[in-house]
């Protein structure tokens, strides 16, 4: 029968976000310093409650813009993490977000703000709760959304080479992929475009590419049917 | 700063359940009849209030056993919906969770329970709450899966005809598909073995399929990547 009372008894709703770049050949995920009881001193996912009069994504992007400055970046709900003691001070349930930026549109990380910083995702200091569970998480999100979706464009420049995108590729596959083959899956994926310029540098020019614009927003590399 | 506090005011945090099947060339979803204000009479999905002792997963389970006798489907959850004004009582979150199931599976359908019944995915009766948009976003998700996994095995006999997949496949996408395209495109994932057995009928006789163990446990069909 259906219940249509409210319990009395009630958890806390939560949000933290997880936020990737792609720098220096490694994956980074943004971390803040917990200044408060308890895991004080511990690095945790940017985060906060829930109000009662706000959404879950404006939640999370309230907490995102007061806790590291960051605004405008593409929110996307990645899980509800709600193991019973997975908060030992309450029932806490948390609605994790996820995002992919370049590292320079991520505000408040150096200058004066210690409290925020970017970490290796794959090897991150010991974090606060199931933080590190929720990252692990997201890491194979991401991976399943470069495999199937031109996602990647959100951590590259608007152009970039075909070596760059590799790159970024085998950062977060955490493995080397063979050059030619690279080459002639993703370009018969049909989401890059050939501009016409070329990247100088000590090597023979380097033709660079873009997403097409109907890659970026369907968000679909392939589609398998019909 | 991160907030440590809980706050005073607690959203209540529900799990509704999002269950599929195909059935007479039909995508069907499990619905229960509301005995209670609000939206009494009204058809929702089978849901309820998340315990404070229980994780998301125990609790869309518990209430699905409860309210349709259904036990040992795989759930999956699907999506956190948290809009502010979706239940006018209070503030209620819903974390919904989404299976697919051979309708044989599914329990208290057929006999005296006529609170619980399988309606059209396509045109439901009008849903109590958001749950028509519940059902909505969980038909995408679903389409999703059938382009990029093997999924359609919960839906099908262990064995079955490449026309019986097809049948799944239109009822789902809503689109009748070229039948040498479709067998093309399918045997490619190699996601499908072919047995030894055969449909007999008016036609001539027609192979039976079975999944690949891998396909099923995997859940992918094709990786793009590496």
């Amino acid at each position: 029968m259906p219940l249509t009372t409210i319990p009395n008894e009630l958890p806390a709703v939560h949000t933290d976000v997880v936020i990737f770049t792609v720098q220096e050949a490694r994956l980074d995920v943004l971390l803040t310093q917990r200044r408060h009881q308890p895991f004080a001193g511990h690095w945790s996912l940017p985060g906060g409650f829930v109000r009662i009069e706000e959404s879950l994504e404006q939640a999370a992007r309230r907490v995102l813009a007061e806790q590291t400055g960051t605004r405008q970046l593409y929110l996307e709900q990645l899980y509800t993490f709600g193991a019973p003691r997975r908060d030992l001070r309450a029932r806490i349930i948390s609605v994790a977000y996820f995002a992919l930026a370049s590292a320079d549109k991520v505000g408040n990380t150096s200058h004066d703000n210690a409290w925020v910083a970017w970490h290796p995702a794959f090897d991150p200091p010991l974090l606060a709760f199931d933080h590190g569970e929720i990252v692990a998480y997201a890491i194979e999100r991401l991976r399943y959304k470069l495999e199937y979706t031109a996602a990647a464009f959100q951590l590259l420049p608007e152009q970039f080479t075909l070596r760059e995108l590799q790159n970024a590729y085998e950062v977060i596959l955490r493995e080397s992929l063979d050059k030619r083959n690279f080459r002639r899956k993703i370009l018969s994926t049909q989401i890059l475009e050939a501009t016409d310029d070329y990247r100088y540098g000590d090597h023979r020019p380097a033709r660079l590419y873009r997403f097409s614009h109907e890659a970026k927003f369907e968000g679909q590399a392939r589609r398998l049917f019909p």
